[in-house]
Parts: C-alpha cells; sequence; structure tokens
C-alpha cells in the first residue's frame, strides 16, 4: 500500500514537471512568435495550450483521488495540497503564452511588437523562457536555488515592465492607439508569466518547510535553511 | 468528532462567504472610485486588500489543517478541496479590485476613465458589483442557479470589454496613450474579475456534481439537475 502510495507522489510529481516542460516550450514559441511574427509558430501554441489545460486537470483528478483514497499526512499532505495549488499557477503560465501568441496572430502579418520595444520585449521573453525552465528544475529537483533564481529573475522582468510603461507613456512615444494597447497587453502578460512562476515558487517553500504565507525574502532564508540541512 | 468535523465545514464555509461580502464592498467602492476620481475611497480598497489576502491565507491553513485532522472522505472532501481552489478565485477577484482603484489613484485628480468611455466602464462596474453579490449568495446557499447567473452577467462584461476594444482602436479615438494605456488595463481588470467569478461558480458545480472539469454550458445542465432533484 505505502509502495502504491510512493508511486502516486511521485507521478504527480512527474505530471507537474510535464507540464512545467510544456510551458517551458509554449512561452519559448510564443516569445518568438511575438518577436518575429512567426503566424505559424503562434498557431502551435494557442493549439497547444489545450494539452497543458488538460493535463492540468487529470493532475487535479489525480491529487484529489490520493487525498480521499490514501488520506496522506504530514509532508505528504502538503506535497499533494501544494500540487493543486501549483497546477492552477501553471495552468495560467500557460494561458499567457497563449495570449502571448494571440497577440502576435492578430496582428499578422504586422509586427506585434510596437516599434521601439522590441530590445525590451526580446528581453522580457528570454527572462520569462529562463524562469519556465528553472521553474521545471525546482519541481524536478525541490532545490530551493531554483526559487530564488527564479525570484530575481521575476524581478527584472518587473523593471522590464515599468520602462515599457515609461516608453509608452513619454513625449517620444510615436504609436499609435494598436500599437500603445499591444505594448500594453503584451507586457502585462509577459508580467503575469513571472508572477505565477514566483507564486509556484513560494508554495515549494511552503513544501519544504510548512509555513503558508512566504515573502520574497523568506525564499532566500529557505534556502540558506536548506542548504544547512543538506536537502536539496 | 463528528460535530466538530461539521463544525469545521461550515466554519470554511462561513469564511469563504465572509471574504466574499469584502471583495464585493471593494468592487463597489473600487468602481465608484475609477468613475468619480474618489481617491480617499481608492485608498480605502488599496488598505483593505490586505485584509482580504490574510483572510484567504487563513481559509487555506484551516482547509489543511482539516485535510490533515479529519481526514474527509467523498463530499466532505469537495468541500475542503473547492474552499481551497474557490480562496484563490476570490483572492484574486480582490486583486482586481485593487488594480481598479489604484489605477484612479494614479491618475488622481484627473479622471482616471477615458472620455468617450465612461458609460462603458460605469456599465462594466455595475455588471461587476452584481457578479460579486451574487457569489456571495451562491457560496452561502450552494444554489446553482445563481452560478447561472453570474456566467451570463460574465457574457456581458465580455461584450462590454470587446467594446472598449473596439472603441479605442477606431478612427474616433481621441485618446492619448495614458487614457489607451488606462482603458485596456481597466478593462481588462473588469474582465478578469468576471472570469475569476464564473471559475469560482464553475467549482460549485464540481461540488455539486463531482465533475472537476465544467464547461459554462454544462452550468445550466447542473442547475435543471439541481432543480428537479429539489436541492439547493
Amino acid at each position: 500500500m505505502r509502495e502504491v502510495f510512493h508511486q502516486s507522489l511521485e507521478d504527480l510529481q512527474a505530471r507537474l514537471v510535464e507540464i512545467a516542460d510544456l510551458v517551458t516550450v509554449a512561452i519559448d514559441k510564443a516569445t518568438r512568435a511575438f518577436a518575429t511574427s512567426d503566424v505559424a509558430l503562434a498557431e502551435e501554441v494557442i493549439a497547444d495550450d489545450a494539452k497543458i489545460d488538460a493535463l492540468a486537470i487529470t493532475l487535479d483528478e489525480q491529487a484529489i483521488e490520493i487525498l480521499a483514497r490514501q488520506q496522506p499526512v504530514a509532508r505528504d499532505l502538503r506535497i499533494v495540497v501544494t500540487a493543486l495549488r501549483v497546477s492552477a499557477s501553471i495552468e495560467r503560465m500557460g494561458d499567457m503564452a497563449e495570449h502571448i501568441a494571440q497577440l502576435a496572430r492578430l496582428r499578422f502579418p504586422e509586427r506585434a511588437i510596437p516599434k521601439g520595444l522590441k530590445g525590451t520585449f526580446v528581453k522580457m521573453g528570454e527572462l520569462d523562457v529562463e524562469i519556465s525552465r528553472t521553474l521545471s528544475e525546482l519541481l524536478r529537483t525541490g532545490d530551493l536555488r531554483f526559487a530564488d533564481t527564479i525570484r530575481n529573475a521575476d524581478d527584472d522582468v518587473d523593471e522590464l515592465h515599468a520602462t515599457v510603461f515609461e516608453k509608452v507613456l513619454s513625449d517620444n512615444w510615436k504609436g499609435e492607439a494598436t500599437a500603445t494597447v499591444d505594448a500594453t497587453l503584451a507586457s502585462r502578460y509577459h508580467e503575469r508569466f513571472a508572477d505565477h512562476a514566483v507564486a509556484v515558487a513560494k508554495k515549494m517553500v511552503y513544501l519544504a518547510t510548512g509555513d503558508w504565507q512566504v515573502s520574497e525574502a523568506e525564499i532566500a532564508l529557505a534556502v540558506e535553511q536548506q542548504q544547512e540541512l543538506g536537502h536539496a
């Protein structure tokens, strides 16, 4: 029974990593489609989001099945609860990638990235892809140093998000309303993508420490603690 | 033990309703602050969001405590799992109200609602407030007809959201970049508020039926079924 149970928990973790990996593919394709006006790539992202949604639902059902049949306690319970909370965030990350792709498709064959913002959005896209890859590693290994990496990268995304608004609201901004709308929405999608990853990172800290409410500063403390204890 | 357990479940429900009621106050104040450039009202919303966040965290901890100590099964398990999923959505609704208030405060003493969009945003605000009140009723009573009401009101919000973009992207749009950005963000906040309420409504259908994946059409079916069975 215990063996079956541990297999269930490992399956849960493997599925989470699987979904996170699909999200990495999605955000990589979406940000590239957005930067290069690649409508075929955008269509792939949009079509593949259904797979991410379906896997998240299956994972949720599995988690609830474990709760119902195994009635886990202590750390095992935290694992299952974390999986439930985290799947919702990862699924939203997939949605953000889809929204970016939809914007690229909507404006095709025009560029969706407004003039003067290409460098900024390429950087935001690269950060989001790095965040997504790091998130997969965090889910795979539980090594909280990855949580810290995500937190720092999110700070960088927030800075770029602020510069988008600075540029759009400056006297130099030559963009028409369409470009302004696209910049606003696209920047928000990239920023929300990173925010969700931080939310997942905090939940992984909860898993390690049992503390439900985790501030970003507490991520760093939890990393130190994990290193001292020799866990990863 | 059973009595204590049922009290725990009732407490959970009562807390959910409490948070939903606070969100109703928040969205009502936020949309009024946004429409009338009332910075004092906006400040109240922003300050009070911390209360919503804190209550959501406490509710989550309570739900996990019930899972750990009571190991609920069947419908009781669904109640606890639903509470966990729903608290996250309601807390996000509070965030959307806060974002609307922050926009109002940011532009004060100027109006945050761009010229030509006042009627639209007042309507979106009224719909969001109605949706929030209805959500409280749904959480309080479990009557799925409220889920249907929310779904229909969300459709109306989506229509208004579309008209915001139509206006902003039309040749008549005279707004500067600031007005364009504000219209884009504000419309998205109102629309996401309603979306989250629909997500909660779907989870209440899950609670009643046990089906995890609920389409909007299935809400109507679940309402009929509940009526036929005489439950509410």
